[in-house]
């Protein structure tokens, strides 16, 4: 009923290569409309951030690499900005653009009516595949902010007739090697629609662009009560599923800590991913098809052990989600055992992992407990004394 | 600010061919899982349910043709069902299979795990299609109740992809003027997963089927707070729009009178079925591409007025999202003018075209007030007197 | 970090006198507004559907007692049905009234314009109230699914003040030991307006009546995203939670087994009522305040394993509650450590207790597996047999 | 079955006195947590905030007051600030408390676990009455932004005993001519819990403080689904009505412009503000018991010209629901007639009051058509040229 070592050691050998992307701003402050709560620490440039994203690497062996966001992590030397990551042990990961905090987008970026603007926001994107080139990163990540908050006030097929030839101009310079990959959401910033509003629209848009073109699942960004694990299931089965944004939520897109809000949802949709084929490297450099991305917002508590508690959380679930016998649900599933199948799958989410967990931490160097070893390790101390003066980084 | 008589005079053109389909099962009785109540005078029989949407399109001029649901619509001899419809001056339309009523697709029908359920299923829609053939109908509406009520108890996966081969099978036997029309709901009856809960999942499978397999979109059968009009525009920019399932909500499926929850909206999809060039006939027998049909259910109020009330709410907001005005709103939104754009887009929601609708129906010779002609008709207590002994159809 | 043999064992003594109430209607058919399936070896009679009541009971030692539904659980003599159950091992517990399946009640029932169905309406709990007095039942459970579908169509505020008069007439009634419990859920079967939509009514309305006048939450009666916990613990702090009516949902009153969906949910919510002192026998009798019951369809799966699965599932989500370091959970919260208190809390979730339960069941001369052993136990089989004839039972 | 002159005369005397609270920060820059977009002549200064206000009042008629937010319009003379509206022709309204934008209160502000901190979020309330004797409002609004993000953060009872004590510490200074509002909000900032989510805990706390503790109902509030003028009705029923914060939204707290994404549901809120009787002045002094006012954010459009557009369409609104036939509508749903008493609702909202609005505001002095009489003035030019320099005020 519970993990046998056995269990476990079936399963240890898929844990060994996770890697959870984490996001450069996820280091900086960030907070609601109507509060940016600062915290001492916290990162005054994009060197510390990408420090602290090493710093959570460190302790769980689970991170290797950094995204970065465009212009906030804008340096002059991406070349030395890479190196500084390598001699930190990670690497720089997918590129993201922003096309939402320029006043000129305040109606639009690539679906604007007025040329010239779109005109801005795609050379926007090409300077980040110029950035990609330096960092060697794979993905360029397109987040879509746009839409409209009153009816009437744009118009819907127009945009997204714009949409479509902004992307395709973008997508003709994606390189071999890389892939764009559009984001959806489900509403905010904008109030009214939309221009990417849902998987379906995110999968229309990639399939018209080409092979390298995909979509970016963030777990935020649904309407309430969609069967997100469904979503997973059917972009792997049409073959567009790129990238994971991970966080959790109770009400919209509430950023939080991944795994937070309802673990149980976390475990199916990693187990749809692994039933889908979208766990473990693919390709030949070890990459997987399938990037698992962090994308929350620590308003409230320290940053690094936030993010250190969040690719814990996937861990976690990942291997609850690798314990669910198959072979016993597929059965069950053919008999029609509505209770059986129900109970296959529930014995695996029902499991607890985590002493398995940490003795298999500590037989590959890694701390057992990486919250409890952050804790007591001074770091955070450290970080408070040290970064005095500046500015903290923050995304709004 | 208000309609004028010349405006009122450039739209009234237009609404001259709108045809609305009924839904033969709206004349029987239907309820929620907790009571279906019976109301005097209801249909007893398939010839009395299309007799009362004749009725219907007497008093409207609006409902030209009624929709069946097989197995509930059965009969021996549909050629003589045609006569008799068009003897009262309306046709048969749409044909809905049903696969949710036979003990058999408990636990799924295109999609079962059973090879032979789901032969069964497929069977099911060859014979709808023999329907059609002697009906004259042209589009096989596929609503599929399919879905699983607990995590784990199905292979989200696997359904998908037999759901493909099925379809694929049924899509084989759609004669060339025919088409095969997939509807997508959210949830109901199936409570965790449902196999085609999005536009996206319905236009996926359709797309790959061919280009007489297009999406049937209800207008009750989204996520909460769902922008229905961003997927009536995508859809039809897609070329995937094949029908509309009008009716209204507050909650989830309620299945209330098109437009009295939200009128508003009902104008904005209506804008947007215009705008996409979907209103209006674009064959050369006249039939329209997206085929305008309602699907409600009259649990407490009386039937036929619940219909003629209905299809009046449809012609109603149709009136005035023709008039708005698609030169000074283009203007708005290329010029950047928020407030302005919305402006011209609420005077035309915000005109009363009642008065106008009513002069025009009776320039036509329809009675100018559908509902109050229907009321001091003697036709309900007609039907209550005659109607007597037998059982009165029901969808459950 | 896991269950320690000592933790488990400091918690057993409060499981001990843990009861769910069973509702009799889980053992008949239910199902969708679409479709009621049949299963083999239902209950035909309401002394069958106490029989398989007991036999969870049997099975869990959980489930000392089962609810009944007037009028679907009528029977003659009510002393009889008493003994019937108490010689299976089990007593009638709360007694549930129906305003909703009366063809008089089609537009209200305690809210209704006509005095004259009001009155019947109040006789019908009158009625109630002297079948508690022969089953010895101390809770009288209104749920009323009044409502209205169209605006328009009803006076809120007069059907407010209507109901207010009927409950007052109804707790008259109410003896010194028995209690009215007024029951609220957000919508179904009415579609516009709800005469108790949500607990803030149903407390005021309560508030209004008395003492023993009290609220029923039903965890899938609220609207999408509701802090259900919250909920527990106001109604709680004001003294007005009189009993749950437990269940799960992924969309709206789904019905599904508890904790099914989400079972971190079901472990707050249980957490709250521990928290609050709503939890263990408070009065002299052994009766606790906040009577735990049960009100779900086991529309697809089978009857009495579904309620064993229920039942357990509260028990585990218990044992986790209780779990809780409760001194260390209210010092990281002091402390204002966010992560550190979440972790308190996530480590009681996170533990595995089935191992302990089932070795403390079989320490109490319970089947270490319920399930298990009721599957293996030949039971179901004899039910299919036996069962044949006459008519199963069902709520619709 | 449109306006008759007659019926437009007969509620004309009614819509005179109306008056519609403007937010002062609505003149200031808002956004969402992404951007926070600036506009040309936006206001610099609380004065100039006050005088938008009272340039909205001079084209409409119907916005005589602006409320003030504490600390953001914080000045040294509270009467140099009254004398400086009342020369402009408006009033000084209810003033806002802020505890959510102060580092102490991270965690909490009037729920703290920390008393010094709860005590200085009293103080500041205590600072607030202060301004009030000097500005003579009347309402102390308090919009309570606490709660928590994540389970186990936070002990929800004892927040709620700690929210009780401080709000009768607050009260007990509150005057007698004086009101205590308690705002709720359904979630944000908080992503967890918040410790006045809904009216229900709103009508708990302030029932406990007395009969000058009122609720406050924004319209953007809510749960999706919530049937707000049920709130509405409940509220007024109790006695427990204080005032409206108005705005409008498609998903979660979008602060759009009132009436823009659902008139239908701002005609149902004001139609059961008036059948429940808070519509209109009850106090000697002509104050209303039900205070309107707007909460707004205009992200995107300009501001003036939205807080036009906003009180025109209450006012349009307003309009439409007293002409609702109320002898009509009683009679058809005393009668059951489902379908007619949902039709008179309808007649009045599908009314286009426009013409007749336009010359009444003629008849009484003001311009017919406000949004192009400002459009037309200059004024905007002006404020954009004159208003160069400084800092734009903005609430984040």
């Amino acid at each position: 009923m519970s993990t046998s070592a056995d269990s476990f050691a079936r399963i240890a050998p898929q844990l060994e290569g996770q890697a959870i992307e984490l996001p450069s701003w996820a280091f900086g402050n960030s907070g609601t409309r109507f509060k940016v709560f600062g915290s001492p620490g916290t990162a005054r440039t994009v060197e510390e951030k990408v420090a602290d994203a090493a710093t959570v690497h460190r302790f769980t062996g689970l991170a290797p690499s950094v995204a970065l966001h465009i212009p906030w992590d804008l340096v002059d030397d991406f070349g030395a900005l890479r190196r500084h990551a390598e001699d930190l042990g990670v690497s720089l990961g997918t590129i993201n653009s922003n096309t939402f905090q320029d006043d000129d987008y305040k109606l639009g970026a690539l679906t604007h009516t007025d040329p010239k603007i779109r005109q801005k926001a795609i050379d926007h994107h090409f300077e980040c595949l110029d950035v990609m080139d330096a960092t060697g990163s794979r993905d360029l990540k397109i987040w879509l902010a746009e839409g409209s908050n009153y009816p009437g006030q744009a118009d819907l097929r127009g945009r997204q007739d714009r949409l479509a030839e902004s992307l395709a101009t973008i997508y003709d310079r994606v390189g071999p090697e890389q892939r764009l990959v559009l984001e959806y959401k489900f509403f905010e910033p904008a109030f009214y629609h939309t221009d990417v509003p849902d998987w379906g629209t995110s999968y229309a848009q990639v399939s018209a662009l080409g092979e390298r073109a995909v979509v970016c699942l963030d777990t935020g960004h649904h309407a309430p009560g969609t069967n997100i694990e469904f979503v997973v299931m059917q972009l792997l089965r049409l073959g567009k599923l790129g990238s994971f944004d991970f966080n959790s939520r109770f009400y919209a897109d509430d950023d939080l800590i991944v795994g937070a809000a309802d673990p149980f949802q976390l475990f199916r949709i990693l187990f749809e991913v692994i039933r889908g084929g979208g766990y473990g490297p693919a390709n030949p450099d070890g990459t997987s098809e399938v990037a698992f991305m962090l994308d929350q917002c620590h308003n409230i508590e320290q940053k690094i052990p936030g993010q250190i508690r969040s690719v814990l959380n996937v861990q976690e679930m990942t291997a609850r989600a690798l314990l669910v016998d198959r072979d016993a649900l597929l059965a069950a599933q053919e008999a029609g055992d509505v209770l059986g199948a129900h109970e296959v799958f529930m014995d695996a989410f029902s499991t607890d992992v985590r002493a398995d967990l940490a003795a298999w931490r500590e037989s590959r160097g890694l701390p057992a407990h990486p919250m409890r070893a952050y804790a007591g390790s001074g770091h955070q101390a450290e970080l408070e004394t040290t970064r005095v003066g500046g500015t903290q980084m923050s995304w709004t």
